[in-house]
């Protein structure tokens, strides 16, 4: 490397950096970055044009136009549903984006599109080392260090989808266990205990005294909770001992998948990825499932337990989605993200009489709070926020969030964790908004983050809400421009175990029965991320739940497939007429949608907790269930975590697009086949969405019929 | 994917893993993997011809030739040396192994070239999430997602090398904790505390009682350093506290970079690493940085004490090094890896008479056990190794263990951690040697596991070694053609902070004063690994160290370097004469060479503690010395961790060949230039030979005059 490539437009750099706080990222604005679309005066430059918006038809017609779109066929020929925008908010929004030029999601979807790198597609190209890169093909089937196509490809399913995804659901917990621990030491920080039955409850099942002050418990608990994550890896971990199902500790004793501490486990998976290090592709594979497992236990359960705790747990009632919900005379805050806990404390104060004054002081009518991609759909189901003054309801998936400053009314845009796109500082500069990380965790390139300190979470949520008036008086101020899109979904929401085992009378058993005498045939989760891959993220979701439910299948969402569901009307009762005969029945009777949602991604964590209860209802393991898990616009790593917390549960797991391990058939069969054998579940493949549905429905009927069911 | 493409050729893996135990993995033989190569009957059909070898000259003659070698300028357009292989005994059985068509590292190297990927080597392809793979270009500046090319490549930096290096050094030291604990417990495992006087000075450092039977202290000491490992990352490091320059703790505060516990830290740092979180690239930087800190003072720092409480520590003397030290009629062990703690009790157990015995009673003259790679180097120094009867000596660098088990005379490989090749069960099988692992963390493919036991080595070691005479007989009855390369070089070993100080009466002084008078300039360390890039690993370590030593400057070496300063001769005393006159003086005066082989790559912990040392005693900060850190051929992630460690003292680190950053003005010019504006030091790349050589002179001279030394 020359000299001369080291010199780099980048020149304040080091002046800013002599100056550097904790922060010293954060420090840097956009200018900073060698990004000619950083570089422009976005505010005046980029003109929009709201007039020119080709307007979607109301709800009604546009549920119509949905379920003749995905049964027309218009599909590539793997099956998938074909580019087109099925979220009608989305759809108008994306006209202004894409005509003002200005870099989104689905444009830059198209622009990988001539480029996308074959080896990198089938996993089999290695940036490991100074010998590579290395690709493999049939002619050379060895990287420099003698690795082949099996192990490349198994080693970089663990290291690039699988720790992180772990990692990352396991932090999450650990954040939430730290507030938990605040709010039962420090309750100035504005934190409540809000179900402290559930608490007493898990800690109880911890074997923790509960014959102590709540606040005393809160603490205990918590800790309890972060020595586990904390554990090294080869002690096995008590929250996995604590809550995993007993047939399945066995079976994971059996074949040495039984996890330690989280993050010892992390590190030592990450440690098996050197270089010249482990090279039997089948051992990477386990230990993912092993991974999987801590990431359940130490994660996605536990902080659902523990959010529940500090909000509220879930409650079954109607509540509204979509950007109509923004209005132009409100201050409009979105929080974003998965860990609302300093969202929460803000939506509390939000609806003190005293906020409402200061945003009306201002000439708003008011400050609503709105959820977007799972921290909404979590604020959502909570009945400690969903029934709160100033909680605005629920915007749209990870894809919208562009799309959702483009409407030039969202004051402030709160976000704590993953799913914030590396473009919402372009974003925020065109159209006014003020970016805030709650979490120094996550950082964008020049923007505000405070530090995650959950004793002072009250202070905190004043600067955000002072953040987000202080913005609504400079839109006002310079009158600028903005566009709503009037689409609003109404949507029952509020599923959980407890909620749907409270509306059943108090256990499962009605819902056995209706399993039993075949008018539900069984449950499919239908769950994860959307993606852009073929245009709008929805249709392969919709597509299939809309097949799944017209064949007695009950569904539960969580993650941004909630909020295809709630768009496409399938969380609506109503969609009650859409089902086959037995399912359309038990729906009407009890009032619900088909497709039950359960919130977020992370509330796969109470799915789980749903299928374990089944199936100690049941006294079977839980891999006889009639069920199946479907993550048919899978996205990211977390999902490929879950993935593997699934397979280690014993279900079929379905997943598309293609995931990156074709160039291994020993990975695909280990993974599509192998696992089964040993009573662990396995992952399927399907991206057509007809015959996905095929597999499901055979799956199940499967299952009933070793469960002695017709 | 269609259902056909599933089917694969791995038919009786189902059956065979329907059987599983703990390592299922290991179960799997190599045949099961769909690698024509190993498909075939290895021992009979592929020949290998030892009379066709070229020989080498004498170590004289070669000593000679590789001087001319480096002298001529046969190099890269960047100055790099080029595609000759230094080590004598490599060159003849790569003939022997290239000729026979089997695979091997130096020919995979070149079969990769003509398809090494561009984008891969800038960092700017990213393999993450299902709507990739993305590329970036000028036309293309953008991932799906919004990423740009400054945030993929330190996303990359991070995830792919940085928390895996640092991963692997916090293991192995927790590792070696796991066995000082068993060694405290357990007196019948074989282990023992062979420098009580080492943990009483550390555990006193600790706070920890020393007033007590020395086997408490070591479980005391242990569970210290295992809780510290396992701390949440928010919480400051207890062992960065006590054992961090005062003045560094300072400024890692001030910035932010005071790690907690290391796991915790990796698995924080793989959350930011996902798809739409951290977007901030100076942030990912620092994090590097940071975990870095972890790296050193969780890691290397601590191993290597551990491992000297455990082994001996270092003693200044003379041994040998090279292939030539394998004999026919001996039952030959090689030992490979890193962490050489079961392989210290199979030494210990076969230097009785006992074992010597058992190895006579088959027909072999004896049984000795060599070491290899980074775990040789340590064995070769340590007091309580070299002087054992039945250790054999060092064999060579990591890229000659293919061509090591083409000799025929290896009778058992046995390897712990990294730096084991994939491709051994080939050549295993068809030079009849026997593969053992000794820790679950690495398993090949078709390869005996031994679980890692502390408690249980002696039994464990004795299993071995039975492996090894079983491996000799078999060998024997089958007369088995065999070649050994007659090549051995003497070479000076043992350096480390406290056997430097104790050849020196006890202090720093005289060396301190030999710095100020000017005889030596400076330090520089050359560690790390070779590289396969541009022709067999060493030219460019052997042709950097030549010039610097002609500087006055003296040299430590630590990892595969100091294999390469062995068959150069340049850790032979003799070599003083080809130092400027002061650093000339200074070895004759001492009977030292030029180049002070601390051994392994993990004894960089030892060298950041001479380094701490020299700066106490000169009353600076770490960054103040006249020192430079080089890996001119660093292969793997590991190097990387330890690249942030030295940039977290302050200090100048060359690396070569080229990291995968080179895509991002920013990511290069943050490492290069900008760190050190912080007080942290810098990353320096340099392809050219005399040219980094320049700006080490020029760095250090820089320091001397900082320091007002002439």
């Amino acid at each position: 490397m020359s000299k001369e490539n080291i010199k780099s437009t980048y020149e304040d750099s080091a002046k800013r950096m002599s100056g550097a706080q904790k922060n010293i990222g954060a420090e840097l604005t956009p200018e900073h970055f060698n990004d000619p679309s950083l570089h422009i005066d976005l505010h005046n430059k980029i003109k929009v044009d709201y007039n020119s918006i080709e307007k979607s038809s109301s709800m009604e017609e546009l549920h119509k136009w949905q379920r003749e779109h995905v049964d027309k066929g218009d599909q590539t020929k793997e099956g998938y549903p074909l580019n087109v925008m099925i979220d009608p908010a989305m759809r108008e929004m994306y006209q202004v984006v894409h005509k003002a030029g200005m870099t989104n999601v689905f444009d830059r979807f198209s622009e990988q599109q001539p480029i996308q790198c074959k080896f990198c597609i089938e996993g089999l190209s290695c940036q490991l080392c100074a010998n590579g890169p290395c690709r493999i093909s049939p002619k050379v089937p060895r990287g420099v260090c003698g690795v082949d196509a099996h192990t490349m490809v198994a080693r970089n399913f663990m290291y690039r989808h699988v720790t992180i995804g772990t990692s990352a659901n396991i932090f999450h917990c650990h954040q939430a266990a730290r507030t938990l621990k605040a709010a039962g030491e420090n309750p100035e920080s504005g934190l409540k205990i809000r179900d402290a039955e559930k608490l007493k409850k898990y800690a109880d099942m911890a074997g923790l005294n509960v014959n102590q002050p709540i606040e005393n418990i809160a603490v205990e608990f918590a800790k309890w909770v972060m020595d586990d994550i904390h554990a090294p890896h080869h002690v096995e971990s008590k929250t996995v001992e604590v809550f995993a199902p007993t047939k399945r500790k066995e079976l994971w004793r059996k074949l040495g998948l039984f996890p330690g501490g989280g993050y010892s486990e992390v590190a030592y998976a990450q440690t098996r990825c050197m270089t010249n290090f482990n090279s039997d592709p089948v051992e990477f594979l386990l230990n993912s499932v092993r991974l999987g497992i801590a990431n359940e236990y130490q994660g996605l359960f536990l902080l659902c337990i523990i959010q529940e705790i500090l909000m509220g747990s879930q409650e079954i009632t109607m509540k509204k989605q979509n950007m109509g919900l923004l209005k132009d005379n409100m201050i409009n805050v979105v929080t974003n993200g998965h860990m609302p806990l300093l969202a929460h404390v803000a939506i509390d104060l939000a609806s003190s009489v005293e906020w409402q004054e200061k945003a009306k002081a201002v000439g708003a009518e008011g400050i609503q709070i709105l959820g977007h991609v799972c921290e909404g759909q979590q604020l959502i189901n909570y009945e400690g926020t969903h029934n709160q003054k100033a909680y605005g309801g629920q915007e749209g998936e990870w894809l919208s969030q562009e799309y959702l400053l483009a409407t030039g009314v969202v004051d402030l845009f709160m976000f704590d964790y993953n799913c914030t796109v590396p473009t919402m500082p372009i974003f925020a500069k065109r159209f006014g908004t003020k970016l805030l990380s709650t979490h120094p965790v996550i950082k964008l390139q020049g923007t505000e983050t405070l530090d995650f300190i959950p004793e002072k979470m009250k202070e905190q949520a004043e600067k955000a809400l002072n953040m987000a008036i202080k913005a609504f008086e400079e839109r006002k101020a310079e009158h600028r421009e903005t566009y709503i899109p009037p689409h609003i979904s109404d949507t029952m929401v509020g599923f959980s175990t407890e909620s749907i085992k409270k509306a059943l009378g108090g256990s499962f058993d009605p819902l056995i029965e209706q399993i039993a005498n075949g008018n539900i045939r069984g449950i499919a989760t239908i769950v994860g991320c959307t993606t852009a891959r073929y245009g709008q993220g929805g249709s392969n979701i919709f597509k299939m739940t809309k097949e799944l439910i017209k064949n007695n299948i009950l569904i539960l969402s969580g993650g941004c497939t909630s909020s295809v569901m709630q768009y496409t009307g399938l969380t609506n009762p109503k969609a009650a007429e859409e089902c086959g005969e037995g399912l359309k029945a038990v729906c009407k009777q009890l009032g619900i949608p088909p497709v039950l949602s359960y919130g977020a991604c992370v509330d796969i964590g109470k799915m789980t907790h749903t299928a374990k209860e089944l199936a100690d209802a049941l006294n079977v393991d839980t891999n006889k269930l009639p069920l199946v898990i479907g993550a048919p616009e899978y996205l990211e790593q977390k999902a490929v975590a879950d993935a593997c917390t699934a397979v280690a549960l014993g279900w079929l797991v379905h997943v598309a697009p293609v995931p990156s391990i074709t160039g291994s058939d020993v990975v695909v069969k280990t993974l599509t086949e192998t696992t089964e054998t040993l009573g662990l579940g396995k992952v399927m493949v399907e991206m057509d969405a007809e015959k996905a549905v095929q597999i499901y429905i055979d799956h199940i009927e499967n299952k009933r019929k070793e469960l002695g069911l017709n």
